[in-house]
């Protein structure tokens, strides 16, 4: 071990009306045996305490799309959000009063994407960690990167972090079933992290993600109003192939319109993820495509998270 | 058929997150032979314009709880829905400009309700057309009724009038379902009251009510957090009977919470509805408790709803 301990951050309620992680995690703190933290020290912290307290996503703007360093940076920018993310920065940051090193950020969605990950870009870190839970667990990772549209993630100012998205639950409602699924990718991702203290995380060889590609937005009028919904037949189909033709929308008269694949991906399936996310409808986002990738884990990345969580073996 | 021909209100997004009916609402109005109106003279109208924009079920208090005719009269009121139900009443109420005799209010809701209707009280036309509706497509009934916690519901200020509830979708979502669903039921409802208005209608012998007992918070804590949520096999079990003894809440730690009938209901079930429905939380309801019954459709009913409808056989 190094010669402070590691400590990790786990957010919940970063969006104030995802009910089921911040239950979780009152419940975690008033009966610290509850939760299985394979012998970490965490910072059990509500992301968004007023917009949670309202029960909705945000007050100003979304707080996960808060964290844009140079919008950080502006000392005029005091929307409620950008000056939660800094007060969240400097409290648990990695340069903070009480510095964590790894951050889990637990999110619902009206998707039905189960219990999976979403990993922003791809450092080491977090593909070791992703790729320890999936080993555990077996769940679908979400790779997001290189999307100018949707950036300033919290996890991405931590070295290491992920954000654990179960779902479909609507907003605002706690259901026991995504509780048990947020508590468990929970507590794999805490035994993967306190191995890696320890110097014993083993990987498997190869890890499966879904690589974003970009985002569909609903057929709209010029004022914006819905021309088309999601096509019946798509609905709780996240993680499912969609090939060019394949009915993706639908006009309220019943016409079908299909999916139409760039050239440059006529011969293959994409695989859609946040299938008609309540909270998307205003970014513009219907669902998004990703590539089912197999790749091969580098040993590298279990090096590099070792060192972070402070494993001797790596120092 | 009377001097007048009776006209039908049909109102959507009486809640602003409610986003089915509206998107249903605005096709109708630009495409009028997309809705079967059996020929009845229809005003098409959104109940909450400014919550819906917003995307929120209510901006001051819930819409459809400010048609209560005290609070209407209370010149002093003046939060933005009591505004608007005035509004609505004075434009197309029974005493209106346009004046309408019957409403349909078209809703949807996080719990699985399917397609079904809502009833507020006895009044004879609204059971005429529950019947009606239910003859043709096997809805379930929900007969709301002597709740004081829960008044002041639009329809009431109609001579006739029911709410179609289509669930589960997520509030801000918009599912082909459920839009399918909702165009169902409401072609149903024109369809009987068009029946009605020509002398025509007729009725079934018996009409299935699930009658409302009372309904069921969380157990919280002192400061209104809940101590369990429902348990998960409760979960979309809307018009699943329940029993005493049956798991009906859920700790965080996992413990079970079991339903306790009262004395006088300690031999048969009670039907649970609305169960789990997040707009519900903030009024201090997990679910609703019904009782099934099957009623004699009366005669009555039907001369009833012919008379209002201006059949001349009820002239």
């Amino acid at each position: 071990m190094g010669e402070q301990r590691a400590r990790v951050l786990v957010v919940a309620g970063t969006h104030g009306n995802e009910r089921n992680g911040p239950w979780l995690l009152e419940h975690w703190r008033a009966h610290p045996g509850s939760l299985a933290t394979a012998g970490l020290d965490l910072d059990l912290v509500i992301g968004n305490p007023e917009a949670h307290t309202r029960n909705r996503r945000y007050l100003d703007r979304d707080l996960n799309r808060s964290f844009d360093p140079t919008l950080l940076a502006d000392a005029s920018r005091c929307e409620r959000e950008v000056v939660r993310a800094r007060q969240l920065l400097a409290a648990h940051g990695p340069e903070g009063q009480q510095p964590c090193v790894a951050v889990l950020d637990l999110h619902s969605t009206t998707s039905a994407m189960g219990n999976s990950l979403v990993v922003y870009g791809r450092r080491p870190e977090d593909l070791a960690l992703a790729a320890g839970i999936q080993h555990r667990l077996g769940l679908p990772v979400y790779l997001h990167e290189a999307d100018q549209a949707q950036t300033g993630f919290l996890v991405e100012r931590w070295p290491c972090g992920l954000v654990v998205e179960v779902g479909p639950v609507p907003q605002g409602v706690i259901q026991q079933r995504i509780c048990r699924q947020t508590q468990l990718a929970l507590e794999a991702a805490l035994a993967v992290l306190a191995q890696a203290a320890q110097g014993v995380l083993r990987l498997p060889p190869r890890l499966l993600v879904h690589r974003h590609l970009g985002s569909l937005d609903l057929p709209r009028c010029a004022d914006g109003t819905p021309l088309a919904c999601l096509d019946g037949r798509r609905q709780h189909r996240d993680w499912w192939p969609l090939r060019s033709g394949d009915p993706l929308f639908c006009r309220a008269d019943g016409e079908v319109l299909p999916y139409t694949a760039p050239p440059e991906r006529a011969h293959g399936p994409v695989w859609p993820v946040f299938v008609n996310e309540a909270a998307y409808g205003e970014k513009g986002i219907a669902l998004s495509l990703t590539q089912r990738e197999l790749w091969p884990v580098q040993h590298g990345w279990l090096e590099a998270l070792q060192a972070l969580m402070g494993a001797e073996s790596a120092g």
